[in-house]
């Protein structure tokens, strides 16, 4: 397995490849890999012949008051894992080459950044498609693969993606849990064991909203968001909610209603750490 | 000569070019073409195997109120002339295609883009690097070619494949001139006989303050600007002038004394219609 620092190294090998009618996967990340990480790197695999893994902790994703400094690192045993998810390049650019002092171009989705997660994080939607437009860039992918954990992003990526005509497959892969239902998530680790335990919070409270659906054929979106916060609460006491959304999956607009084509998703801080997850109900 | 009309297509071909090994040239122009736009695509088949002329009237770097339904178009003419010069392939896309209902994606430039002509035009330079981050995309050129008479869009579009690391190579043709001295512009075409003979005090301005700078050795830009506008009015006395700058060639940050960066740019409205040039001195 390659691992290439260097920006110009990285497009040098992506126009290689590309001349050789190789098809390239990409999967971003920002490093601390889990089994959800690893699942995208296998799922590139399957749809291309190289895949490059980039690791980037993206500073412009996170504001100032935000975890950046302590977000979790672990490069050594992150490209052990990736050569043993099959990868075939790690790209791990250093933050001054990828944001030089006088940096100052930006790639903004407007209207589906400004809800739910933009809304509480105002900047991050714009940090996420910048780095993603440099990461495309620099590798010139045919197929990129993201997690459906970031619901939101993804549906960001998407449009960006379709706008600005990147010649890109978009794939989003499905949320792998822990064995409680906890989606994989670097930030786990911010937690102590007893926390840990109320983490599964939100997803109880996903599964109990599509039993209701399913079960009960309740789709009045005003009940289940109160259900679901009554489970939040039960479970975790301190649990801040910061929303319950039900929208289209495709165009993020909010839904009265459940139907076929809703996900629900959610933001809970707990003990200090924001977590997010989502559910399709059929 | 092929001429392709469909994103898709483009995308296609683009990336089939790649995979034999093809260099490809971009030449990105809004049609009515001149011996300008031709000088271009003369240097970028210099410098590629294929060169790829887009046509296409970019209607987001056009203010409401500027001349986007009037802007002289002439695709037959434009076609013949491109295939004269050169081009191997000709992408004309659609306006509803490039930018459908729901589009809300932009690439913006900071800083550089507030002085000069984004003054003047507050969202131009937004509409011009959103653009051409899309050909960019479409086309996937190793060269871009594009015209030194739009500098201020050179220096930003310089900026933007810095910072988003395109891995193409831009290069910026001098402009080309009437034999008075008139930059080769489409708008040129707006003036009657008498007003295009006025025309020439953009000409006649810079290449006056040249003068001054290399035989009488004055260096003061607030002299060269007094010098220039006068200059200007004796030519065209309803002459409006939008801004006569001296400014670093790299940075656009304006200075005080001419030096071996300078450049000398201006805008000056004339008959309602608004041309631009410029020149180094050295």
């Amino acid at each position: 397995m390659k691992i290439i620092r260097s920006i110009k190294q990285m497009q040098r090998v992506s126009r290689e490849l590309a001349s050789e009618g190789k098809k390239i996967g990409l999967v971003p990340t920002m490093g601390f890999l889990h089994e959800g990480h690893l699942s995208l790197i296998r799922r590139a695999k399957k749809l291309s012949d190289v895949v490059i893994t980039s690791i980037f902790v993206n500073p412009t994703q996170f504001a100032p008051d935000e975890d950046l400094a302590r977000y979790p690192r672990d490069e050594k045993g992150d490209i052990r894992k990736i050569d043993k998810a099959g990868g075939d390049i790690v790209f791990i650019p250093k933050a001054a080459d990828m944001y030089p002092d006088e940096f100052q171009t930006y790639v903004t989705v407007e209207g589906i950044t400004q809800t739910f997660e933009g809304e509480s994080r105002p900047t991050h939607f714009r940090g996420v498609t910048t780095i993603v437009a440099k990461l495309f860039n620099i590798t010139q992918p045919d197929i990129a693969v993201f997690g459906q954990k970031d619901y939101q992003q993804a549906v960001v990526l998407k449009k960006m993606v379709t706008d600005l005509d990147y010649p890109i497959r978009m794939v989003i892969a499905p949320t792998v849990r822990e064995k409680d239902g906890l989606a994989m998530s670097s930030r786990n680790k911010y937690f102590t064991p007893d926390q840990r335990k109320e983490t599964v919070c939100l997803y109880r409270a996903l599964t109990g909203a599509r039993k209701m659906v399913k079960n009960e054929k309740i789709y009045g979106t005003a009940v289940l968001r109160r259900k679901m916060k009554k489970i939040i609460k039960e479970i975790c006491p301190v649990a801040e909610i910061d929303y319950i959304a039900f929208t289209d999956y495709d165009t993020l607009k909010p839904v009265k209603e459940v139907n076929r084509n809703t996900i629900c998703s959610l933001a809970v801080r707990l003990h200090g750490v924001r977590l997010i997850d989502n559910m399709r109900f059929y």
